[in-house]
């Protein structure tokens, strides 16, 4: 069992690698517990948390809304939650992100942990502190940075998991490597197949170096006002991407892609070696990952944008959905390209600029 | 004019008192304004902000749904804040808790200030980072605490207020003084009627030295787990008081007979002398407000409570209320009692207790 620690200015977070689920007791504060997950993940994990409540929420990224977050409240209200509760969610990036808004909402914030139970949200998602619901089709438009009491990440509860589903994980662990640790990228370049096969070393090694990356970069800045904004390496052109193609590109897929445009922008303004970008590209592939849009990608957007050509309907599609990122400020993006592997730094860019590499 | 400071975990705070309100743009930090107020602020002090954008909202407490924060939701998004706007919410306690909650979670923040145009806001509800919504009928069920970037007090905007909501004012003023402040007290004694008539000295007086006391106990306990439960002082009985006739006892008239509930059990328990709590209730009747429940309140609690006796009707509702009180804490609330004029003490009570001197 390896532990982390997270002080941040929202809440102090302690986590938990290569604990049991059924723990969740022994770190919440004493009072009610109320487990918050999806039908699937209650059908799978639901035995290991006897005698405590459960609330079902719905499925993938459609339940990521508002609507949801009411019917959280709901729940949370004819239960009788108080302040001396414990909210935790067991499921994905998606169920910590409602259940984590739901909580840090509810009675101006109740206690709340996560117990990932995807690669994705153990190596990322479930840490940091930022939660969220979608709004009008734009992701995590609404949302709150507050930091979880725990996150337990029980290694075990992977084996469930379907291999697309370990490839999205793997895309955030190279994303985290890449900006942040040359060592961990080694790592993963030699251990690749056996991070994703779930040998209990390699993966508890490498979601280990992963939240540490993650750790260190949110303690440093909390609610995103400088060094923190590294982490959306690869996600202003993937959620742009994910956004257009109404989530049929997933998150972890954009992702990559978009690691290989900042990339080939790193290299273009002379920032970066081309042999690293290309060390990036050969990893992607290695884990099974895209590094460009495929053709039949292209083909979903060309029906949106009509008479354009093929090429320029994409470019189109993509830019207008990065006019409105929210991360946009006074018109201008923090993009985040690499001097190397394992060396990220912000830049900022108009738009027009991305567009020319797109 | 006079300048308070508040430095909490989740923000700074510039109060200023006896600026003018068209001076916002000196104190939002350089991007797009957006001015969230209703229709009545709107007509009458729409005027002093010259080029900047206004977004209307629902006026009074049926405003403060979440419906209404989905809204300003989409607005924002129409308007196309970022991360360098500033929302400012002109108006009263509710267009505070609308507009600041909405800010709060939108993009998981973006700056925003208070321009209050109540006696009650710029004595009380602007200052202390509290925002939130009603849900299912429970008031702030839902919200965040999130310190504003700035308060702008403008006592020129009081002058259009009716008396009665200058009392609604004295209601909270009348609270801070008797929890934190008895030279206030007596100020107030001496001076209720100056105030009320808005006489300039007197007001910036007692409008400062109210948010002094404010500033110390939210800067001391900023998410309200300890000291800063000595603010609900009154407001425990109030709020249900609230609840169960529907709106119909304004927020002060709630939290003045709240204020004489919570004066009677400290006496009961022997924390306070009779004399005190006869000085509270002799400034409560002075500034015009309510000591007890009239009977023409407990008449509308009877229809809802059937067949009881008048008097265990009002009890049970009052008590059916509190029971949901979001401040409730594994069955014990938290509940605020006086040691004299000026000093507040919070004691854990069940609801039997509190029960027995309603």
């Amino acid at each position: 069992m390896r532990v982390l620690e997270i002080k941040g200015k929202t809440g102090e977070t302690k986590i938990v690698l290569g604990e049991s689920a059924s723990e969740v007791p022994k770190y919440a504060q004493g009072g009610e517990i109320v487990l918050v997950m999806d039908e699937r993940v209650r059908a799978l994990h639901g035995e290991k948390f006897k005698g405590m409540r459960i609330v079902e929420i719905g499925e993938g990224e459609e339940a990521k809304t508002l609507e949801s977050v009411q019917l959280l409240y709901g729940k949370f209200l004819e239960l009788g939650l108080d302040r001396g509760s414990c909210v935790v969610a067991v499921g994905g990036g998606i169920a910590c992100d409602l259940a984590g808004f739901a909580a840090a909402t509810y009675l101006r914030g109740v206690e709340f942990g996560f117990v990932p139970t995807t690669l994705l949200a153990q190596a990322d998602a479930s840490v940091g502190g930022k939660n969220g619901v979608n709004f009008k089709g734009y992701k995590n438009l609404i949302g709150t940075f507050s930091q979880p009491k725990f996150v337990l990440c029980d290694f075990g509860m992977l084996e469930s998991l379907p291999r697309p589903h370990m490839q999205e994980g793997m895309a955030e662990m190279i994303k985290s490597a890449a900006i942040g640790d040359a060592q961990l990228f080694s790592f993963l370049e030699d251990n690749c197949a056996q991070v994703l096969s779930l040998k209990r070393t390699a993966i508890e090694k490498a979601v280990h170096d992963c939240l540490v990356v993650k750790t260190k970069i949110v303690q440093a800045d909390e609610t995103e006002k400088g060094e923190r904004r590294k982490l959306n390496f690869g996600h202003t052109v993937g959620h742009a991407l994910e956004k257009i193609s109404e989530g049929k590109i997933s998150h972890g897929k954009a992702v990559a892609i978009g690691m290989c445009v900042a990339a080939k922008i790193s290299v273009a303004k002379g920032m970066m070696a081309q042999k690293d970008a290309d060390r990036l590209e050969e990893l992607l592939k290695k884990a099974g990952l895209p590094t460009k849009m495929d053709a039949r990608d292209a083909g979903a957007l060309m029906q949106k944008a009509g008479a354009l050509e093929k090429a320029d309907a994409q470019k189109e599609a993509v830019l207008d959905a990065m006019r409105k990122d929210k991360k946009m400020e006074r018109g201008m993006l923090n993009f985040v390209l690499l001097e190397g592997i394992g060396k990220a730094k912000v830049v900022q860019m108009g738009l027009e600029e991305i567009g020319e590499h797109l």
